[in-house]
């Protein structure tokens, strides 16, 4: 029965196949007592109640909802069969700043042990997208992963970095260095949130879904398009709508790349971002990540332009868009230092980072229409220095 | 085209398969310059070439191995082509203190990042399974994932951990507290490390062999059983087979158990590891894993018996083996405070803490025959505290 190692192969092959699933809800008012979708997410796993809870909270929220705790914990005690709070919510402040601070993930990390928490508890991380991604990041290394419920309270995080699969902090100077793939337990997106937040947020995130547009969708641009001023009057409706189908658009990406943990070198959701990324961090976070993805995406339409993938009249289109949804398109910083490409002030040195963070050649989204998106290896910086020119006199 | 989120479903479902494959070879003298299966490992990967890879290596093999680092770069010379060392190995010490030390982790991820790492890239570990569950939790949330090749030197970690899906720290005073789910990239097996450990080492890694053939499959317990002088005499060629089997067996379950990455509460493979990991602590790793593991397929296995699970004669059968094998199957730590359950310094405390580390229902694997697990949900300390002094006795 056993097996001769000298006379056999040398090698044992292994496969290991994982499924995932996880539903992202939309509902509003999520912690009224007659909001049931909380309790039955955790009410579904059929195991024996009630659950212990961990809540981690963006303090950003607090300030426009200063009753939110409160709530929470009525919230808890109305559904008591199903789950108990099994900790003293954590505040953390929002914001990139957060990603930077790893002892708050070791603050984190240490209210799981403490509450013990196991493996089948949830952590319920509400807030923005650095909330998220840094409580996503606490909760899938204690244990090997406790379950975890986002409640993105952003555009952004609702229509972008919450529904997906991965988490991160930023680590030695780079954004995202730590992190896993580790799909949520759960995301339920509350539209009640987005009333808080003000202007620049709410806009902010709205990049994400012209993003994904761009590369996947023309109708859905055209839906942004023709929608721009009903959103920048904070058309609530029509925010919706375009949350939604920017999530559906994201989750049927994840799904269908046949890459969900990204182990190629092929990334086009990331349209925009090798600059956006390269921009954050120049500006010192001046700029929100929805802002630098905005500038991020018309430099590379305009680049698509010039190296004459894209026409005229819909390069003009995208930059007509993101002007009239609010954005600026050009910062100082996108022109400093252009002449020494890898000098960590020069956005250039982006590509050199967003090929190391990827992994493998470098590989380039750029647009052949409008809901087309093409891959490149290697780019002309000279047509980008056009393209940078080109946004400065837009 | 744009969906009414008002009329449609609240929600949206979302499955995200993932695959994992990686081979498992074995062989002998990794780095002598004829051998290329390290080489070949690499190559095939079809990326430009030469890849990075950045070596951490276990001080305890180099006391042995004193030329290994030199060795090393020799054959990323040789295979100049292939692969290049981006920069100088680290060393460091082994040993389960290894995994209580989390800036070694930090020190990890900070040599990554010196180097330029890439997820392309790859992390080579060499060493015994504390070693390897250190590096391989660093290289999997370095950039979310560098491509780990893990070089397991001791029996234990050529049989079982370095084989696995598993990696992970100490912290908190809990045993692998933080950690991931992550596939290697490539194992390789190399014999002739075995040459150079302790007796005790040597013999360690066998009770995880005991342990998947009690659960899994009578003949191999058998052939264990009929080997012991031999594998107590150090035959290589008995402990190459001992290893093979006991890596197949692992590798099948994990690929076929349905749950990979251990999303539900069964667990057969931690059969008797409750008792060992809280005897671990106990004994202030005075008890190495495999000793510890040793004790806890005895204990389990007797509760086993009283329990009117398993019968007598393969009950006494399993003790003679492990006996043979040259395994003590009782410390006094495993009578302290059993009054007291749920005390810090109680062997039983060990059951909460393997179920809260496996989250959901307790679920503890015990043997109706040798070769047949079976699971239990509930336990009699009673009928424990008998077989505790049934091994006092033995």
């Amino acid at each position: 029965m056993i097996v001769d190692i000298k006379q056999k192969s040398r090698l044992i092959h292994q496969r290991v196949s994982v499924s995932f699933n996880y539903e992202v809800y939309f509902t509003q008012n999520l912690f009224e007592l007659k909001n049931p979708t909380l309790a039955q997410v955790i009410s579904a796993d059929e195991e024996t109640k009630p659950k212990k809870v961990v809540a981690v909270i963006d303090a950003g929220i607090l300030k426009y909802q200063p009753e939110l705790v409160k709530q929470l914990v009525a919230y808890t005690k109305f559904y008591g069969e199903v789950l108990a709070i099994a900790a003293e919510p954590m505040i953390i402040s929002g914001g990139e700043a957060a990603k930077n601070d790893r002892t708050l993930v070791e603050q984190i990390q240490q209210l799981i042990e403490t509450a013990g928490l196991c493996r089948h508890s949830y952590v319920l991380a509400i807030g923005g997208g650095a909330v998220l991604d840094l409580v996503g990041y606490a909760a899938a290394t204690a244990h090997r992963g406790i379950r975890l419920i986002r409640v993105p309270t952003t555009v952004l995080a609702q229509n972008d970095s919450g529904v997906g699969v991965k988490n991160g902090i930023n680590a030695f100077g780079k954004k995202n260095f730590l992190g896993t793939f580790a799909p949520p337990y759960a995301v339920i997106n509350d539209s009640a949130f987005l009333t808080t937040l003000d202007d620049r947020d709410w806009r902010s995130g709205i990049a994400e879904a012209v993003k994904v547009a761009l590369i996947k969708d023309a109708n859905f641009f055209d839906f942004i398009h023709s929608h721009s001023k009903a959103l920048g009057r904070r058309d609530m409706d029509a925010m919706q709508q375009v949350i939604y189908r920017c999530a559906q658009l994201h989750l049927e990406h994840i799904a269908n790349s046949g890459d969900p943990f990204e182990m190629g070198s092929s990334r086009p959701l990331d349209f925009g971002h090798w600059a956006a990324h390269k921009l954050e961090h120049l500006t010192n976070y001046r700029l929100r990540h929805g802002e630098a993805v905005a500038i991020g995406i018309a430099l590379d339409s305009t680049y698509s332009y010039l190296a004459g993938l894209l026409d005229c009249s819909e390069w003009q289109r995208i930059l007509n868009t993101l002007s009239a949804l609010g954005f600026t398109l050009y910062v100082p910083e996108l022109a400093q230092k252009l002449s020494q490409q890898e000098h960590p002030d020069c956005l250039f040195r982006g590509l050199t980072e967003f090929r190391e963070h990827l992994g493998g050649e470098l590989t380039l989204t750029l647009l052949k229409n409008i809901g087309k998106a093409i891959e490149v290896h290697e780019v002309n910086l000279l047509l980008y220095r056009q393209a940078i020119s080109l946004l400065q006199e837009f």
